[in-house]
Formats: structure tokens, sequence, C-alpha cells
């Protein structure tokens, strides 16, 4: 898997590197910042999730490759402005678009006011929200129906959009609410909107061209857009246990930054309900201040002596065994493979 | 004209207040901040001139509602995030998205952060250009043909979307730059860039309907695309001029704004070429300060004396003039007439 992983990126990044859409923008620093995140490479586990479900229906996955480049800069143009949203300096160990904007500012344009790399920054993700729309209408160019296409891209606009964006808005407004108003439910239903959306628009674009239906009504789309949506939100659950549990060393960041933001994930929304009082009070006060070895080491007794920990580990293998049954409805093939081993990888990782 | 405006402004009100595509944005305030503008009402100039172009070709204006719709709403995601950019707390006369989001979250929010406003404002713009993308896909309801609405699409981001964006950067980093280095010619080409585009988007798309042709290759578009472009660069020259000589009764705000902002506009560019030194200083001076009765007034004189507003007023005619030839180079009909009158009333308008 990990082989045709890497054939993917590289495919991917080939694809986006020659498409000409970037080629007029003006002036010449916006151009270099569209194309910044698209070429930064990574492990384009979305194209991937594209072609893959696209061969798992009997599909020519080189069909689906133009659907596969736009969900990958349809996920950067969000990360782009999430960025800007999160005070983020840094994306994949490089400057995030907005902070690479004012660094350009600095050298070449010294008058410019404070917040130019925010303002263009907002105006690199519309125009990669544009350009992920066209990669999109340019599947016609790889041979797909012009019905299909007119599909795929209505439900990027009037479902995947509308899913991704309010996912990024609850996650926003829950680290601005009182921790104790905020639901688990609520928290799971944001991670599949974040993460589960995307995923499942993958999926769903990789067996829509397979298939050649723009109905977007074979019962097999259901299926797989319930594999799609239950990994992405294991994976974030994962993703939420790393970050308190994970090796700081493997990881190659600190641990403990969700507790210094307050941030109110799953596991620590539990565990502030299943320990007795002054565990809580505890735990709540350990919120909000600059992590420390021994801070995060006492937070993590915490969370495992209540369960919490357990808890969420649970609900991330049950969320993984139920999204590996809708795959494996599916007859085997290649693909099915390839498949089962990346919701391994999403949902195992350890990194 | 005037009468026949309004009822497009009607239709195309409701004609969003129905479309479902809001319904499920989450949270219930971004909700509402992404139907904010799009209902704001406005003069709807946009939408008029896709039904009268789709009308002037022999079309059937209604099989161009939802594409009226969707550059109405297009142009509207781009004013939200110009107005966080250019840091406008007002529009049409009530508070700009990001500050009206920022009221909310001061009775309703306490506890969120001050870029509570602009970091919804940027998600409430993102959303409305997936919205207008969905909008201009739901034209096959309308009837016009697949091959049609996707050539529109693309259309609409691969060129209107890099255009109409690359204007408003260069129209912000030109406002950064220092004055003395920026050419008239730059500054006319941002003008089309940052208007002109939509507007021909918008004769293109009521024109395509028309024709049913979705090759974009017939010649009669580009004498609409000529008159369209033509008709923004002439009705923005209109508008730099308003600012400085304009009636600040009529126009209900202050004029000689653009000369506190230091804004290089045309006019004030040829002034600085045209006047002889001590003038130039002079003009100069009297840049980059809060405006005042007699400084606007001194403006004036130097704008006019230098032969810099005479200039502006001949190539806003000379635009208009060619605008008008393209337009008339159709066969009279009922929607020729009205577009005459929308060219009128866009490049001689005095509020």
């Amino acid at each position: 898997m990990r082989e045709e992983l890497r054939k993917v990126a590289e495919d991917i990044q080939i694809f986006i590197a020659n498409d000409s859409f970037p080629t007029t923008i003006e002036p010449a620093y916006l151009r270099r910042a569209v194309i910044d995140y698209p070429l930064r490479g990574g492990k384009r586990l979305r194209p991937a999730l594209v072609l893959w479900t696209c061969g798992l229906l009997g599909g020519d996955p080189a069909k689906a490759l133009a659907a596969a480049a736009a969900v990958e800069i349809y996920h950067n143009w969000t990360l782009v402005h999430d960025d800007i949203i999160d005070n983020d300096d840094f994306r994949r160990g490089q400057p995030s678009t907005h902070c690479a904007l004012n660094q350009y500012a600095a050298t070449m344009l010294p008058t410019a006011q404070k917040e130019f790399g925010r303002n263009f920054a907002i105006l690199t993700g519309d125009i990669q929200q544009g350009w992920a729309a066209a990669m999109l209408l340019k599947s016609v160019e790889c041979g797909v129906s012009p019905a299909v296409v007119l599909a795929m891209s209505r439900r990027m606009h009037e479902q995947l959009n509308r899913e991704l964006i309010s996912g990024e808005a609850l996650d926003v407004e829950y680290s601005e609410r009182d921790i104790k108003t905020i639901t688990a439910a609520e928290v799971e239903k944001m991670l599949y909107l974040k993460t589960g959306a995307l995923l499942r628009f993958c999926v769903e674009v990789g067996a829509t061209i397979a298939l050649d239906d723009p109905t977007y009504s074979d019962s097999r789309l259901k299926k797989l857009a319930l594999f799609a949506a239950n990994a992405g939100v294991a994976f974030q659950l994962r993703d939420d246990w790393l970050g308190i549990f994970g090796d700081a060393k493997k990881l190659g960041k600190p641990v403990g930054a969700d507790l210094a933001e307050k941030k109110p994930t799953i596991m620590l929304l539990k565990a502030l309900e299943l320990l007795p009082p002054h565990g809580k009070a505890e735990l709540l006060a350990l919120l909000g201040k600059p992590e420390t070895e021994s801070s995060v080491a006492r937070a993590r007794e915490l969370l495992c002596s209540s369960g919490a920990e357990d808890f969420v580990i649970r609900r991330a293998v049950e969320l993984t065994e139920q999204a590996r049954e809708h795959l494996n409805s599916f007859p085997d093939n290649h693909y099915r493979k390839l498949l089962n081993e990346l919701l391994e990888y999403l949902t195992e990782r350890n990194v």
C-alpha cells in the first residue's frame, strides 16, 4: 500500500504542477501562494481514496485523476483559511500561507500594512476554491460524461462546501464556548463535518465515475459513504488521543497542546462527565495553561483513570470496524485490499 | 428601464430567498450571515445584465434566472471578503458581515475572541462562493442544457474567479505601494479585472443561454464582452470622479475619502503626471490626511487645472461610446433599449 500511495502522490503532484489554472493569476506572489500548499506534497490520502474507490467498483482510476486532484486542492484551500482562523504559523513544517506572505511583504513591500499576509491569504484560499471547482469540471477531459461531472460538481458545492465549512465553524465556536455547555455528541458530529464529509465526497466521486451514474442513488454509494464517514471520525479520535498520549518524539511536536488550548475533545468532555467532583476540578484547573511535563502526566492519569481514554479508544475501534464491514461488503479485489490497508493506516497510526 | 429593473430585483430577491441551499448551514448565525448580503437588496444590475442579454439574443430570460441569481451571490461573496480586507464597517447602510458577526458575539458569545467576526466572515464568503457555484449549476432545472451549464461553470471558475480576485489583489497592492511607481494603465487594467470581468461574465452567460452554444466561440460573445468590459471600466472611472467631484448630499457620504486614503486613482495619477513640480508637491501634501472642506476644494482645483479631471471624463466617455457601439451592432429590440438605458445609468449616474 505504501508503495502505491507514493505512486498516487507522485501522479497528483505532476497533475497539479502541470495544470494551467494558476498561470494568469496576478500579482506573482499571489500566484505563488496559490500553488504553494497544493504542491507541498503530503500523503495525498484523499486522492488515493478517489482513485482506489473508482478501482474498487471496476472503474479505470485514470478517469478519476482530475477529480482526485480537485479534492486535494479543495482540502488545501480549507487549510489556508483554517490557518488564518486558528493563527497557525506552520503547515507541514513550513510557514503557513499568511506567514509566508507576510515574510514576502517584509522584504519586498516594506510599506504594506500588518494585515497584508492575512488579506492575501484570504484571496489565496478564494482562488483555490475556484481552482478545485475548475479541476473537477476538467474531469470531462479525462473521459467522464458531462452528466456525471455536473452531478459531482453539484455535490461539491451543495453538500461538501456546507458540511466542511459548518464543521470548521462549529470547531471554532466550541473552542470559544464554555466547555461545560458542549456535549460529546455535538463534537462527534463536528468531527464528521470537518473530516468525514470530505472523505465521503472522495469515495462518492470515485464510485460515481466508476458507475458512470449521475443519480447518486446507487445503494453502493451509501455503504461507501458510511465507510468514509466512520473512518474520518475514527481518524480524528485517534488524532485527539495522539495529542495527549502520543509520543512527542515520533510526532515531532509537543503533546498536550490541546490541554493548553482548552480544546473540547470528546476525551476531555467524557472525563469531565465521569470524574468525581474533585477530579473534575483538578482536570479543569490543568486546562488553559502552558503544558508542562508534570501537568501532561497528571492529565493523562485523570483521563485514563476516569475511563475517558478507554471510551475514546473503544469508540474509534467501533467506528473502524463499522467502516471495515461496509468496505468488505464489496467483492474483493486489489483496490479493496489497498483501501483496507488505508483504513488501518488512518485509524492505527502513531504519528 | 427603472420599472423593469425593479421587477428584476423583485424576481431575484424571491428566487434567492426561496433557495434551499442555506438551510443546513450550522451554526444558525453563520446561516444568517450567508443569506444577509444576498438578501439586502440593491439594484441587481448584474442579474439584469444576464437576463436582458439573454433577451437581446432572442432567448427566454426565464431560463437565465438561476444564472442571474448566481452572479448576484458571486458578487456578494467577494463583497464579504473585500469588506474584511478593506476594514469597511458598513455595506448598503448596514453593518458589514464581520461587524454584524462581532455584534452578535458581543451579546451571545461574550467569551469569543476579538477575531470572531473576521473568522466567521471568512467562512461566510467561502460558503457563498459555493452557493454561487451551486446556483449556476441549478440552471439545468431552468431548462439550460447540461453542456451549456458545464461551459458556464468552467468560465466562472477558470476565468471569472482568477480575474476578479486578481483585480482585488492588485487594488490592495496599489494602495500599499508608493504611488509614484504605479501607472494609469496598470490601474485601468485593475478596474477591468475588479469590475469589468464580472459584467463580462454576466453578458456571456446571458448570451450563451440564449444561443444554447457551449463553445463560447460565437463572434457575438466577443462584442458583448467588449460592451461589458468597457462599461465596467467607465462605471469605475465615474465612481472615482464622484468620489472627489460628487455631491456629498446626493451621495449620502462625504467626498474626498479617496484623498485621505491616498487611493491611486487614474485621475490622481494623471494629475501627478501633468502638474508642474510645485503643484505636484502641493497635491501630494494633501494626500493621506483627514479630508477637510478646504483640502477637498484645493484638490479639486488642482485636479481640474491640471487637466486630469478632463482626461478621466473623456476616457469614460470614450469607453462608454465604444460600449454603446458594440451594443448597437445588435438588431434593435426591447432588450437592446433596456441595455442602452442601463449603460447610460451606469456611466452617467450622480449617485
